[in-house]
C-alpha cells in the first residue's frame, strides 16, 4: 500500500506537512507569548502526535478522561493534566495509581470532589495536585461566583492531601459565535475573567501558579492576556470545517480527512457515499450548535453538498459535479475529534503517498 | 464484579430478558405470518446476539458492511445478505473469500455495479446471488423507476456470474413519521410497492425469489403484504427513545442503556455526567430528523432532560430532582445502534446483576 487512492474506503488520512505545521505555529504562538502549552489530547488520541507536540515544545498535555490519560502515561508522557472532575472511588483509585508513574493534576469544581479526592489520596498517604474550574460562558461544569470560588479554594487549602495548583476554563462557548468578532470577545471575557478570579484570590492569600484557558478558537486570543500562564487547545493539530466556519483557518490548513468512495448514484442529482454517521459523525457544531452546511466538505468538490447522513451512508445532493460511481472523495470533517474516536487507524501521508500509520490508542476510552 | 451499581461509567448495559424478549417477539411475528427473519446486525455488532436471534429462528442475518459480515462468518454465522452496494476491487476480493465460507449475496443498484462484480467473480470462476435495491421512500441507494429496474435486472441476466435472488428495499423514511398512522402508510407503502416490482419482473419472464423489507418500525406492517417474504429489521432487539417517539414500543421495552455518573452540579439547576456525544451520540433521528426531546431518556427522572452533549459531557437541566453528585443514572439512547458502536464491550444483566460481558466485535467495522 503507497498511495492514498489505494486505499480502503472509509478510512482517516493526515497530511504530515500540514498536521507539522499546525503543531509549530501554536507552539510558536505560546513561546512568543511566553504561555505554556498544555494540548487537550482527546482530539487525536495518538499518542505519536503527543509525543510530536511534546518534542516541538509542549510542557504537558491535558486529557479529558482517565482512561486517556493511562494510554498517554504508557507511551511516555510524564505531565498530565485531566481537565475531568473525578468524583468516584473507581477512577481515584486510578489515579492514584497514574500519580505514582507522571506529573499529575486533575479538575475539580466541588467540596464533594475534594473530599473524595482527599479521602482516598490521604489514606494512601499521597496526594494530588488540582485547578478549579471556572465557568466562562460555557455553562457546563466549573463555578463562576466569587464567593463559592474562594469557598471551594478555602475547603481545598483546609484539605490535607488535596493542593491547589491553579485554575482554569474551556470557553467551549465560543462554538456558538456568529463571527471573527464574537469569537474575539470571547477569548478576551475568558481570559480576563480567569485572571480576575486569580487575582480575587491571592488577595484572600490563596496562591494561584496556573491561569489556564484556551479552546482552539479562543487560544491565541486569551493566551495574549496579562496573568493567563498556559493554553490547552486540542483541535488545531487537525482543524475541522467547524473551525473554518467560525473564521479562525482556510480549510488548506485542515490536516484531517476521511476517504470515502461513491458507491450508488440512483439519479444525476443525487449520489451515495460509503461514509455514514459512523464514520463522519453527526456534529454540525462542537457543542451542539449549527453553523456548518451539511456533514463536511468535499475536498475539489465544492458544489456538492452531503445533505444527510444515515449510519453508512453518506447522500450527496449534486448539481453539476461529473462524479461517478467507484470515484473515491476526500472529506474534511465538520468535527475532527468525534470522528477520530470512530476509527482504530489513520494514515499519515505527504499528499499523496502513505508515510505511516498511527494506531488511534485512545478511541473509545471515555471512562 | 457483580452489579450495575459498581460498574465504572460510562458503560452500555443490557438487560437480558428484555433482550430475549425482544428477539423472541420479532420471531414469533415472522414464524406467524410465514416470512424469513434475516436481522440487520448493525444495531448490537455482537456475534453473541447474532446467534441468539439464529437459534431463535432467524435464517440467516444481515450486515451493512462487509467487515461486519468478515466478523459474523468468523463467528460462525452461515448465510449472510450484505444489504450494500460493494462496488471497488479491494471489497470485491474480499467477497470472494466471503463467498466461500458462507452462504453470501449482496445488494446492486447500478450495472457499474453488476459489471464489477461480475468482472471479478468470473475471473475467479465463482458466482454471486445479488439482490437489486429498490428505493420505496428513503431516497438514499436504490432505484423505483419500473424501466429502470428491470433494465438492471436484464442486465444481471445477461451477466455470466451474478445471479439475481430478489429485491430488496427499507423504508428509513419511516424515522420521519409524525405519528403511528404515518409509520403504517409508509409500511404498506413499503410492502406494496415491491411486490408490484415483483410482479412487474415476472411478467417481464425474471423469477424473483426473495422479496425483502423492513425496519424495526414497518417490518411488522410490510411483512404482513402478500407476496414479501423476509424482513430485516435490526433495532428491535434493543429499541431506543426514537423507537419510542414514533409509538413503536414502551419505553419498557428498551434493553439496551448507557450507564453514567453525575461529576457536577455547579447549580440547582444544572448537574453534568460523564456521557457525552462520544457515549451517548448526537442523534436526534434515525436518518436526521429529530422528534426526541434531548439526548436520551434518564430512567426514573422523567423531569430531567439530556440539554446538551459535548465529547465527554452531558448538560442536564434539573427542575426539582434531587440528583447529586457521584449518582448513577441509567440512560435509554435515542440511537441505541450508534451507541454500540461507540463502546467495546457490553454488560448484560438481570436487572440488577451483571450476568455476562459480551465484546462488541463488529464496533468500527465501516468497511
Amino acid at each position: 500500500m503507497t498511495y492514498i487512492n489505494e486505499l480502503d474506503t472509509p478510512c482517516v488520512i493526515i497530511d504530515l506537512n500540514k498536521l507539522n505545521n499546525n503543531i509549530k505555529d501554536m507552539q510558536r504562538f505560546a513561546s512568543k507569548n511566553k504561555v505554556t502549552l498544555r494540548p487537550m489530547i482527546k482530539t487525536h488520541k495518538m499518542p505519536q502526535i503527543a509525543n510530536m507536540q511534546i518534542k516541538n515544545g509542549a510542557k504537558g498535555i491535558t486529557c479529558a478522561k482517565i482512561s486517556e490519560a493511562e494510554v498517554m502515561a504508557k507511551a511516555g508522557i510524564k505531565d498530565i493534566f485531566i481537565a475531568y472532575e473525578i468524583v468516584t472511588e473507581d477512577k481515584i483509585k486510578r489515579l492514584l495509581n497514574l500519580s505514582k508513574k507522571v506529573k499529575l493534576s486533575v479538575a475539580v469544581d466541588s467540596k464533594y470532589g475534594v473530599d473524595m479526592l482527599n479521602k482516598y489520596f490521604k489514606k494512601a498517604n499521597n496526594n494530588i495536585d488540582v485547578l478549579i474550574e471556572i465557568n466562562t460562558g460555557l455553562n457546563r461544569c466549573g463555578l463562576n461566583n466569587l464567593d463559592e470560588i474562594y469557598s471551594l479554594a478555602e475547603h481545598i487549602m483546609n484539605s490535607s492531601n488535596v493542593y491547589i495548583k491553579g485554575i482554569f476554563t474551556h470557553a467551549g462557548n465560543v462554538y456558538g459565535a456568529k463571527d471573527k468578532n464574537e469569537v474575539n470577545d470571547i477569548g478576551k471575557y475568558e481570559g480576563n475573567f480567569i485572571v480576575k478570579i486569580k487575582e480575587y484570590l491571592e488577595t484572600k492569600g490563596i496562591k494561584v501558579d496556573t491561569v489556564s484557558t484556551g479552546s482552539t478558537p479562543t487560544a491565541k486570543i486569551s493566551g495574549k492576556i496579562k496573568g493567563v500562564n498556559e493554553i490547552r487547545p486540542g483541535n488545531y493539530v487537525f482543524y475541522d470545517a467547524i473551525q473554518h466556519s467560525l473564521g479562525v483557518i482556510d480549510i488548506g490548513s485542515c490536516s484531517l480527512s476521511v476517504l470515502s468512495t461513491v458507491i450508488s448514484k440512483p439519479t444525476e442529482k443525487r449520489a451515495v457515499i460509503d461514509a455514514g454517521s459512523k464514520s463522519l459523525g453527526l456534529d454540525k457544531g462542537a457543542h451542539g450548535i449549527s453553523k456548518v452546511k451539511g456533514y463536511g466538505i468535499i475536498k475539489k468538490f465544492s458544489d456538492i453538498t452531503i445533505e444527510r447522513l444515515s449510519e453508512e451512508h453518506g447522500i450527496l445532493s449534486l448539481k453539476n459535479s461529473k462524479i461517478k460511481i467507484g470515484d473515491k472523495v476526500e472529506i474534511v470533517p465538520n468535527h475532527a475529534c468525534t470522528v477520530v474516536n470512530l476509527f482504530d487507524y489513520a494514515y499519515l501521508t505527504d499528499g499523496e503517498k502513505i508515510l505511516d500509520i498511527f494506531r488511534i490508542e485512545a478511541r473509545g476510552m471515555v471512562k
